[in-house]
């Protein structure tokens, strides 16, 4: 018993491993060594150096984004500053800077002719078809208003009147190009507990008030002109103030935490968001509809109501950080290192098939063995004996294996 | 000197590849390309088709959303238009649509009884015990008002009086089923530079003007009917409108880039974002206070204080971008190529334990050797001979390995 | 012809395996095994157990927060209340809670002196030099005010007046320390079709108005104390409400959907989101300007100007489900199985290196064979016989291979 055991424990701690032809061939041997070469220049260059695979990767950036608008502009013969202008107030990641505005004042609730093209109507049953429609300032009654020559009435409407009249334009606020906006970003990598700003402690205040982002001058100012980033995208001015629409601001946050964490930086990148619908009809620009609410003592509520043209800014922050960590390395490093073996699949496919010797080394590679049970059971009876083994080898003319039991008397 | 570098050069450029046997049996051979048959189906089917394993993918989808509601509504006999019930206004990926409010006009500062149920009192210790309280709509000053009778009293509270009533119930705005939400979405995918539009530049006005978001009718209309969207979320109005609620609709886009990018177009759902509380009795729907400030020219500030129930809608963008790139495909070719193999593994353990020549073919695959170290000292002397490696070799009665060297004199 | 096909299928249907070494060694076969378990280990631990290497996971979580902050404060004498303090008023997952205002009030259009001391002047000259200034409160006209004795004037502004001085102090509102948050989180993944909230439904009214979250005691209760966040980040009320300042609340839900779906509950982490900016001189704190619109019937149009500092509190969300999935489960378990056999490479190098009977595997394991073509062409002509392989079979004295055709008659 004791003896089974302790043979148990010997066939455990056996150990297998490959067999293997060594072939002493220069053409074979450079393909093999090129081969694995390529393969560990693929996990150096790329692996390792371009896709940071011995560094563990945070992808979960936390941000928050802090933003101050600067500027003061006239729209209307009016001095417009930051608390007229930005929308809304809070200087958050996503707000808009009004640059146009068409005022309707001293709305009161009431009953009105509506002032859209397409509400012009003749009689009443033109009106009547409109009812229950979105499209108009109010509630359509049904009434056809101001119609007494017989053509270019309006409907009436019940809601906020007098309606508004959005073809009136006046010029933008042109000053919009020097306004500044001031970013705050503060990131932090959860996993490393990394926490970085956009812009480093050591800016001085003046440099701070003075400075404007510039990506090769100033390219940790965080201070960002409209004009400037109206150039980086290629658009100009007119173009967006015209019809109002929407900036993407990037900031970009590609940390190695193996070096320093003062290299950890972000980039800023500019995009026109509402490109994608630059060429077409319906809908361009961003524009937007607020009000403001007034009340004398004992009088109705009146409110001013603004349709607002504006450059709508969204401020997207990414970005990723790696840091040295024995478990992708080690993962990568063993990948590496078996990977070099796959060199034998490419070579094996030269030396077996388009190599002048190939029957030769496939004699070498492959040794045959053919299935016991088809055999006829006459050979069974030597089942043990060497003899058994010696009648499983044969030559295969196929593959050109070639088995090694050649000492076989009908063949000597 | 030159002799010995020429032979380390001649090793290095040595090729060694794995010594194979080659069994032909027809159960092994078949079960063996049956296996390796479903390892290139599964690559095929799930790693190259279904994963996309030859893409590379681009997960940082960048998004802007502008959002446009219209609609007109009937509260409190006012005519409520989308600069009275959007908040807030400037149309981003979050807003609501105020569907019912009470308000409380005229506030301004000052004591006076609370409202709230909670603050009932008797006497003045009652509403001591209440100092701190943040459940009022103001600061309890300790007094016990309107108590003349013995019973009923409220305590004082310093603040916006009078206080909000929240019991007072208005009927809803139902309206809002016919309301419409146009939604402008422009996503960019940073890594291939490819800029798409939730609606075809080719689109023209007046169908944009009248369409309606139907999944099957019209996938490509951006204007979605709030009681369309209720409908697919199986919500009633009322069930909304009573108490509020916030409605998700998620954009996703799914682009496959290697076809033409027209067909990256995305796709809406719609689920109901509060329905984890459905069920929870505190805290239902979704509300918020919000006041209009008034001020004569010399009076005192006064405002109006709005608590509102709303639609909170939030609309989610999600989604991912392939596009064929050489490095992943080569790395899954490469792995498909090389897992072949891996029915190497599966069929060994049927060829060597469940075939019934199994020990034929253990004596052919495994070819044993001992540890040197614990033969006989004797044995050494012969090393180097042919005798040592003899002497090894010896039947492995375990695993059934039969060493080749069988022409041992003592079996012949 | 049929006898080709069928010998075509015949060797399709051969099965090819590595022909293995078994060398019966106490030390290699312990180290063997050590390194096969070490490599075992790692899959259960790490890979299965630690990285939930046989679930798929879900990262796409999608989140709706609402919030609710209570509370009353007093701030210059006067009453304040949710509507007062809290920007913006829906209560969003980021929001601002203004503790201190510098109130500028009844603002008209007009022109007054600048009140910033950097807009002090002597002549009119100075003040031309600041002619396009986006650093005041107002548009610079080139004239300078107030400086009859020759001293102490300051820039004509035209734009509201009289301009903002923010140098006033105020108390801060210290009552917001006892301010409560209460946070509606509800997720949902996607790929699983789970939702959660982050409170369950059995929570009674009664507790939701009385707890406070408390990460040992209360762990469920969605109600957070403004104090006790700021304990959580060790951070005084007076260092943040004399500048303002942002503080993240970080909800992450971690799912192991095998288990049951009640166990899948979020974790809340408190950060000081602008700390990367704590020494920086430039900008601390966060503050924002917002303005209140008056307007009398027919007067002119008035405003007060807030200068508000605020606690900005930005809730983020994040976090991923697991659950178990075949596909994941088999590519794993295959990695494994196979990631078994990379002990082999480990051995190899002990055994044939730093082993003592190393030549002698050596020579079990290798089995040598010259380029056939660098050999002299007379062997060419042995092709095909036994003798051209004898041929073939030499000693590698530089790898110590041993060549198996050793019954070469010369060696006999």
């Amino acid at each position: 018993m004791a003896h089974r055991v302790l043979r148990c424990i010997t066939d455990f701690f056996v150990y297998e491993t490959a067999k293997s032809v060594v072939v002493k061939s220069w053409s074979v041997g450079i393909i093999n060594r090129v081969v694995q070469l390529l393969i560990i220049l693929y996990f150096i260059c790329w692996v390792f150096m371009h896709e940071k695979g011995h560094q563990l990767r945070d992808t979960g950036i936390e941000s928050a984004v802090m933003t101050k608008v600067k500027g003061l502009g006239k729209f209307n013969n009016r001095v417009m500053d930051v608390a007229d202008y930005v929308f809304p107030s809070q200087g958050g990641s996503s707000f808009s800077i009004i640059t146009s505005m068409v005022v309707t004042a001293n709305q009161t609730q009431g009953k009105c002719p509506e002032t859209e093209k397409m509400f012009k109507c003749t009689t009443d049953g033109d009106c009547m078809n409109k009812l229950g429609s979105n499209l108009g300032n109010g509630i359509v009654t049904g009434r056809c208003l101001n119609n007494s020559d017989g053509t270019d009435g309006q409907c009436e409407i019940e809601g906020w009147c007098p309606a508004e009249d959005d073809t009136v334009s006046q010029n933008p606020m042109k000053e919009v190009e020097n306004f500044t906006i001031f970013i705050k970003n503060s990131i932090r990598f959860p996993l490393f507990n990394v926490t970085r700003g956009n812009f480093p402690s050591s800016l001085n205040k003046s440099y701070i008030q003075t400075c404007h982002y510039d990506p090769v001058y100033d390219p940790f100012c965080p201070i960002f002109k409209v004009g400037d980033i109206l150039r980086h995208i290629n658009q100009s001015l007119d173009s967006i103030t015209d019809k109002g629409g929407e900036i993407g601001i990037n900031i970009n946050w590609k940390c190695n935490l193996d070096y320093n964490v003062t290299n950890c930086n972000p980039k800023y990148f500019f995009t026109r968001l509402d490109a994608a619908f630059e060429n077409s009809i319906a809908s361009k620009g961003y524009n937007f509809r607020f009000a403001k609410y007034y009340q004398s003592e004992d009088g109705p509520e009146r409110r001013t109501l603004h349709k607002a043209k504006a450059i709508h800014i969204e401020i997207i922050v990414s970005g990723d950080a790696g840091k040295f960590n024995s478990v992708p390395f080690l993962i990568n490093l063993v990948a590496a290192f078996t990977s070099v073996g796959l060199a034998t699949v490419f070579c094996d496919i030269i030396l077996l098939n388009f190599h002048k010797g190939a029957e030769e080394y496939k004699a070498k590679k492959f040794e045959e063995v053919s299935d016991v049970m088809s055999e006829p059971a006459s050979n069974r009876l030597y089942e043990g004996s060497q003899m058994s083994i010696k009648a499983l080898e044969k030559r295969s003319n196929d593959s050109g294996t070639f088995s090694i039991g050649r000492r076989d008397p009908s063949n000597q």
